[in-house]
């Protein structure tokens, strides 16, 4: 037996019993005539001594020459500690060491392995083994595990199934690049890995499984920008004989189950709703943060035929009262300005107007603008005395997306975005179809198999863009954590989608005559939502990059430093594949 | 709203509610001047009545034009059902319908939607969203689901963690083959699906984590046989500063969660155990069922040096008693030993011995042997008058595996393998290594992480066949539904192991590199169990067949028959990924 407590449980009750304890070496403290040694393990850190007066001197000697990171097993006596530490849960006690088996040595790590460690990103991930000894990532995984425990819990007591789906299934080029896997046993074909679950969800659907559930890896082969993973988990749900309010009400139960059992958060309101369209006027956005304001103000009305040229000729004027910000500099202004002029932002200037404590404004544009014009903007931004109002303009999707950036980046300078404040919002009447810039083609914007609000399918033909769905977005603190949809489920409606997106009749039945076969026999109204797992946890636990909730993360080239994968395979292998290397 | 019920929940006491229901039209019984309707969801069936006296007639028309299997939704009044079902728990009431919605029409299904359907195998699976409608299939994914949802709940009370580990991984040539997935940003490399997490969880071991677990999808490569899936999923468990004690434990205390609160059943004795080179002794089987006896029985002392030239060249005889088998007729024993002579078994003859109800006995062999030497037949298999004992010869390993194969086919045909009968039994000391017959070469039983029994290394150059390990299996009526070990912690042992299992030193550091690095920095003692989710469902469930405990299963040659997977993919993706096929 290697231990009889572990390094986080004993307490002064524990005095005078004889332990066993195993773990790392943390710390050792050599003072000569007494060594103090922390060890450590998943539950906590228990005080070593051995000292002059009371050990076998083999014993000192033996402790002298451990080294950080050293696995050993210790027996002694649960003792008082002289001098306690408030700070840790066993800070009272002491364990006086009779025995001490060194169970495996260790290599000076090659980071600290403490709370602030000085280990770079990169030296973390290829030990990765050593950085989730440290607290902060250890402690994401237990949380992550716990999060993951309560929403099976919460969706069982609901009576949802969670049924296992398959992970190596066909290859749909629609959407996002899919990963491969070529099959040996049928020649020169080959399955792939699921971008989600979607259409096996929508099968257990027609097949009466009624409320399912399943927390799953998906993988999309995207070329990766910073924080996304090419495999991800998802919680992904669907249900039979539903309409959106019912599947909002489900998913707005498990999240309120989440915040209280997870953060101790009695969310009783129900979630804001907030349509697409309005997202976008206000907050530029279809994720708003609305833990603070700073809604977006049209001023085109009070802006334009005046003399100023700029304002004039924009689609759109719009600004935001920045709270108590009058008191930034010119400096610190201009600086505003060089930010909002950058590329990743990409506006040509801002335009501002302080209001003063005493009523009066000053803005950067008093040329063309009197006092009463700038009272105006104050009373559609919602400017106080004190706040500062920026003002960007030009076409109207790139400006509200500028100005969404702009009020991101002052809510964080602000300290607006309390990591501990959780802000849910249902986003709802999101667009069918989504413009692709590039080939002027319409593609869905959620999936394919989204149905169109009721009436709207006449518009299809004729204004596609207008088109809205039964599809929704849950936001939480400015990130979509799930969204989902009411699903088609008539045969001759999902065609009719099919050939909306350009698919060919042979195309949809090639990849889908499943689904439209399954369509025929009897398939329910029904409809789901997916939450993005690792971005919940992490939103949950007051952080915003999803890595450090990941027990082994792929950096941005997809690779696994750790084990060094992908990596080179066997001429052999590639031959029982059947295919050849095209490099 | 689709409904104010489900279909399984009206009773007596909501007599005169008004209700609303939505779900698949199972049979409709047409008598003229009343029409009946069964209901179902996954809830359970609601019998709806519409009559010429109280409906109106329109209604009558509509339900004459309902199909199977159409989705309808219909308010009514919930009223006393004339003539009752006893066999259905909503059998005391029935819906008179006032309003009948058709949600959605269907074809005439391919296979009868019943418990016993007419559709065979190869259609089920081509429909498998209609076959997950019948009872028994939708039971089985429900039952997995619980099963899941126990195992969870109980590790994470005890203390597990759930860590979510990569899919992507790095194949390994050692083992079973791997699916590979080739990647696209990393032109010319691959990744590999994992056939078990084993390296990270022994990382995370390394990482501290302490107690780990992951309901985990596996993949393997392998020509199929009859019941194995290339993707399969497990329950996979790893504990830090553990013995194989503690495993056993912790592990039996898992089984008899599950079978406490899945089946009812409380086991409290202890587990039994018995070590490897006894159950093939004692079974000729590494997962012997333990339901039922026929423990072999060791004749050679008393059968050879008389003279039956069988006997006598034979290395091993053995025999079992068959339990009040005596009975069985000359034709019925000449066909038990065709059985055993038949391809799939080998066997080159069977000897019997009859023990007959006046304590004498009556052998296929009277020439050779006399009463006294019958009797100590019987007295070493056990058999009492009644019995039959049936006699195997030849070669040690081939006779046992052919008088185990006659054992399980006899407790088959007695009706001895009762599915709501549970034993399970722990194996011990497994041998550490293999003889691969074919190449001569010894390989690890389990996988190269196993540790070696202490005190045994000196073995593994004299007599590397004769090391045992410290691994165990835990069977459950005959089949095999966990298997783990402790692992090595210690980098040179890995490297010894590694050499003698043939891998060079450079091979090793490539395969493995990373986890001989991690053993470097204090990797605990530590060891783990996998259980295979799809089997111990399957078994608990009282069946044999996983398939049907698998929401889509894949056939025999690798193919999901219902998406029609793998398929081929087109040029462009395969030139993306710097492949070409090599047919």
């Amino acid at each position: 037996m290697y231990r009889s407590h572990t390094c986080g449980e004993l307490r002064e009750s524990d005095i005078n019993k004889m332990v066993t304890l195993s773990g790392w070496v943390q710390t050792i403290r050599d003072k000569g005539f007494v060594i103090w040694v922390d060890l450590r393990d998943r539950y906590g850190i228990t005080q070593l001594v051995f000292d002059e007066d009371r050990s076998f001197s083999v014993l000192l000697e033996q402790a002298r020459s451990l080294g950080r990171e050293f696995v050993i097993q210790v027996s002694g006596n649960v003792i008082e500690r002289a001098s306690k530490n408030p700070n840790i849960p066993t800070g009272t006690i002491e364990i006086l060491v009779t025995e001490l088996i060194v169970l495996n040595e260790s290599l000076l790590p090659p980071f600290t392995i403490e709370d602030k460690t000085d280990g770079g990103e990169d030296i973390r991930m290829k030990y990765r083994y050593l950085d989730i000894r440290r607290n902060p990532v250890k402690n994401n995984l237990i949380f992550r595990s716990k999060v993951a425990m309560e929403v099976r819990k919460y969706l069982s007591e609901q009576g949802f199934i969670e049924v296992e789906t398959p992970y190596l299934i066909k290859s749909t080029p629609e959407g996002a690049r899919d990963f491969v896997v070529p099959s040996r046993m049928n020649k020169g074909q080959f399955y792939a890995l699921p971008q989600s679950p979607q259409t096996f969800k929508q099968l257990l659907m027609v097949g009466g499984m009624d409320k399912y559930f399943q927390i799953v890896k998906c993988f999309r082969d995207e070329d990766l920008r910073a924080d996304r993973q090419p495999e991800f988990t998802q919680i992904d749900c669907e249900m039979a004989f539903v309409g959106q309010e019912d599947i909002l009400n489900a998913f707005e139960g498990l999240t309120k189950h989440l915040l209280k059992e997870i953060k101790g958060v009695d969310y009783t309101n129900a979630f804001p709703r907030m349509t697409y369209d309005d997202a976008m006027a206000t907050y530029g956005n279809d994720k708003p943060d609305i833990r603070f304001g700073m809604e977006f103000g049209e001023l085109n009305a009070v802006t334009q035929h005046k003399d100023f040229g700029v304002f004039n000729k924009a689609e759109l004027v719009i600004g935001i009262a920045v709270p108590e910000a009058n008191s930034y500099t010119r400096k610190e202004i201009d600086k505003l300005v060089d930010w909002v002029k950058r590329p990743q932002v990409g506006a040509l200037g801002m335009i501002y107007s302080r209001c003063n404590d005493d009523g009066t404004y000053k803005s950067s544009v008093d040329k063309f603008y009197d006092q009463d014009d700038l009272a105006k903007w104050a009373g559609i931004t919602g400017a106080k005395p004190g706040d500062l109002i920026c003002v960007l303009s030009g076409d109207k999707n790139r400006v509200r997306t500028q100005l969404s950036a702009l009020r991101m980046e002052l809510a964080e300078r602000l300290g607006l975005r309390d990591p501990e404040e959780f802000a849910p919002l249902w986003i709802v009447d999101f667009p069918l179809l989504e413009l692709d810039e590039e080939t002027g083609h319409y593609h869905a914007m959620h999936h394919p198999f989204t149905s169109p609000k009721p009436g709207q399918l006449g518009l299809l033909d004729s204004d596609p863009g207008a088109v809205k769905a039964n599809a929704y977005d849950l936001v939480l603190n400015g990130n979509e954590i799930g969204g989902g949809s009411i699903r088609i489920h008539d045969k001759d409606l999902q065609s009719t989608m099919f050939k909306h997106l350009g698919f060919t009749p042979e195309e949809a039945k090639a990849q889908f005559g499943f689904l439209m076969d399954a369509f025929q026999y009897g398939a329910p109204p029904h409809g789901g939502i997916a939450f993005g797992l690792d971005r919940l946890v992490a939103i949950l636990g007051g952080q915003e990059t999803i890595r450090d909730f990941i027990a082994f993360p792929k950096n941005n080239s997809g690779r696994d430093v750790m084990i060094d994968a992908p990596a080179p395979i066997d001429e052999e292998q590639l031959k029982e594949l059947n295919l050849k290397l095209d490099l």
